[in-house]
């Protein structure tokens, strides 16, 4: 179980293709996983995922804790069974929802303790509970319990690697499914000294795979690109690598070429919803009244059920409209776009092109306005 | 073209089963159409009104009109082509939604000039501009303007009456394209007297076609199927005939046994986006944390994808947490609901047993509390 099968290795980069076995399948490694946050990925079926290629999707603890609670889900038959998915599924911890949401939060050695964003009521994660909440909602791969500092704050980040350290050796021994790979994640913010102490002292723990934690998070894409640099040295080859939390186009390609493995973000589905179409050359707007009366699909090269049977002028017409149907057809093509590119990338490392692919796509790709739709 | 093949007729009531041959397919009769207001049955896709059966969907002609424009969608190929649906549409003539939904409006003999309910501008509906306007959109089945009155408000329907009887004839001598089917709307509210004499009005033209309009807008269930008793012997037997705006089950049975052909209503949708569920016995509120840990689906015997895949405790889940996958699974299981429904009374009436299952069904049929979910 979890054995991770390199297949190839590009000579001129970090890329590789792999599969990952998992108790619900292989996932071909690059994988780029969609988020279900509550348990489905929004606007989506079980049925679309498949049709559009996802091979693992994410799921979220500390969402899934709150509502309808990880005991429900467990007494449900688990995540795969209650949301309908037989595909792989990783959850996370919680810890960066914790971090991020919720209002009061109060840190201490053995866990943190804070209040719901949904009604304030008081709950408390340690790293142990997180593990068991993670077994009771039965993904493939769970993740340990991790603090997502502030990245550029030496002291802080410096204090709280300590904590998060203790807290994934606490998460390691506590474990007791074998049906289930647990990650190490790695944090440090942007400093290569901390982030190579965290690669040392999690690689020194028999994880299974490791993710890299704390990135995408308001450093700049050259320093989360350093930080990929710092680590693919350090990471061993044999076992799958995890960026968190990543999915600009830009950032999968770059990803890719430092050795990343597995990538997850609400992005494309969140784009959907704000009425964004994710594209090779960056981001359309569907908003905007150039698209009223535009015939052609919103990407002419795009086999997806949105780019196969609807114009720009309806699916523009929906979003102006707000129609559910304008979420469900661009959250398809956003995922399917994210989709298709990491396995192209992953045709081209078996190919040896994977720095040619990278070079022509990067060209052509323009950073979204940053301002241009809301993420 | 246009040509209603009356199939089976009833013994011991109006029912009867037909085929109305459009130039997008045939309809088998009695047939249920959900609304697409928008030109989008919402949260649901083409290709899922296909799987649940749907042969006739329905659109709005104020609402095409204010955006995206008739004009445009023309201009893209008619509202077929926009909105990716190769089967029969009717569209309403947009005189009900002027009535209900616009701020402002002033009538008189040739039209109404009212206020969009977007944006307040103002814009004018004449018999002639409205017939325009459906021949923009394109659809199988178009409907004369008229106007929806108080239905027990004597005085005044009798008065409302004569404007709405003159629109009739102007749409029918204005109409020029020969693939659609102009039908007439018989009004007069609760009145027998009106309604005969609506119907004897209306049916010295040569529509192909009558609706029924005017109903299920306030008048008690008993006022409904008295007029649809009075009308049953006065419209053609020859023709399809249309009660607009009703979906309620026992509405749909009752309606069938008084020979109406043709329903449609924004129940089903409308109510999966306020969490209720439509089953044999009347409706499931999901919000109810009965539901929390009911591993069964929402109907048992139901052949739908919601229940299909899905318990009842993951789609009260969706409902409580707002997910649109959520209205999607029971927008798809209400459709199917109704269009199951009225196709298993298609059946009944083939084999003569049309009474006797409707006795049944409504013998088991509670009314839903009048608070219970919000339509």
């Amino acid at each position: 179980m979890f054995e991770f099968e390199l297949e190839a290795v590009d000579k001129g980069s970090g890329a590789r293709a792999g599969k990952f076995h998992t108790p619900h399948g292989v996932i071909h490694t690059p994988v780029f996983a969609p988020v279900g946050t509550l348990a489905t990925v929004k606007a989506l079926r079980p049925s679309d995922l498949h049709a559009l290629g996802s091979e693992l999707i994410l799921s979220n603890t500390y969402h899934l804790y709150l509502r309808p609670g990880d005991e429900l889900i467990r007494d449900q038959g688990g995540l795969h069974s209650f949301m309908g998915w037989d595909g792989p599924i990783l959850t996370d911890s919680g810890g960066f929802q914790v971090f991020s949401l919720s209002n009061k939060r109060q840190l201490d050695e053995d866990g943190v303790t804070f209040s719901s964003h949904l009604d304030g009521s008081v709950h408390r994660f340690t790293p142990e509970r997180c593990i068991q909440i993670q077994e009771n909602l039965g993904a493939d791969i769970i993740m340990v319990l991790d603090e997502c500092p502030p990245p550029d704050d030496y002291d802080y980040v410096s204090e709280s690697l300590i904590r998060t350290h203790g807290w994934a050796e606490k998460c390691y021994l506590s474990k007791t499914r074998s049906d289930q790979a647990l990650f190490g994640i790695v944090q440090g913010g942007i400093f290569s000294d901390l982030r190579e102490e965290s690669a040392k002292f999690l690689t020194g723990f028999d994880f299974p795979g490791f993710a890299i934690g704390g990135l995408s998070v308001g450093e700049s894409k050259k320093e989360m690109y350093q930080t990929l640099d710092l680590l693919e040295p350090l990471l061993p080859a044999d076992k799958p690598r995890y960026l968190m939390g990543v999915g600009a186009a830009d950032d999968l390609v770059n990803g890719i070429l430092r050795g990343i493995d597995i990538f997850d973000c609400v992005l494309p589905t969140r784009l959907a919803r704000h009425g964004a179409a994710m594209v090779a050359g960056g981001r359309l707007n569907m908003n905007n009244s150039q698209y009223a009366q535009d015939s052609g699909p919103i990407a002419s090269d795009c086999t997806c059920y949105a780019c196969s049977h609807f114009s720009r002028a309806y699916i523009r017409h929906l979003v102006k409209a707000n129609e559910i149907l304008g979420h469900i057809l661009l959250s398809m093509h956003n995922v399917h776009f994210l989709t298709q590119l990491v396995r192209e990338l992953r045709s081209a490392i078996f190919s040896g092109e994977v720095s040619q692919f990278s070079e022509t796509f990067l060209q052509h790709y323009a950073q979204p306005e940053p301002d241009s739709v809301s993420t």
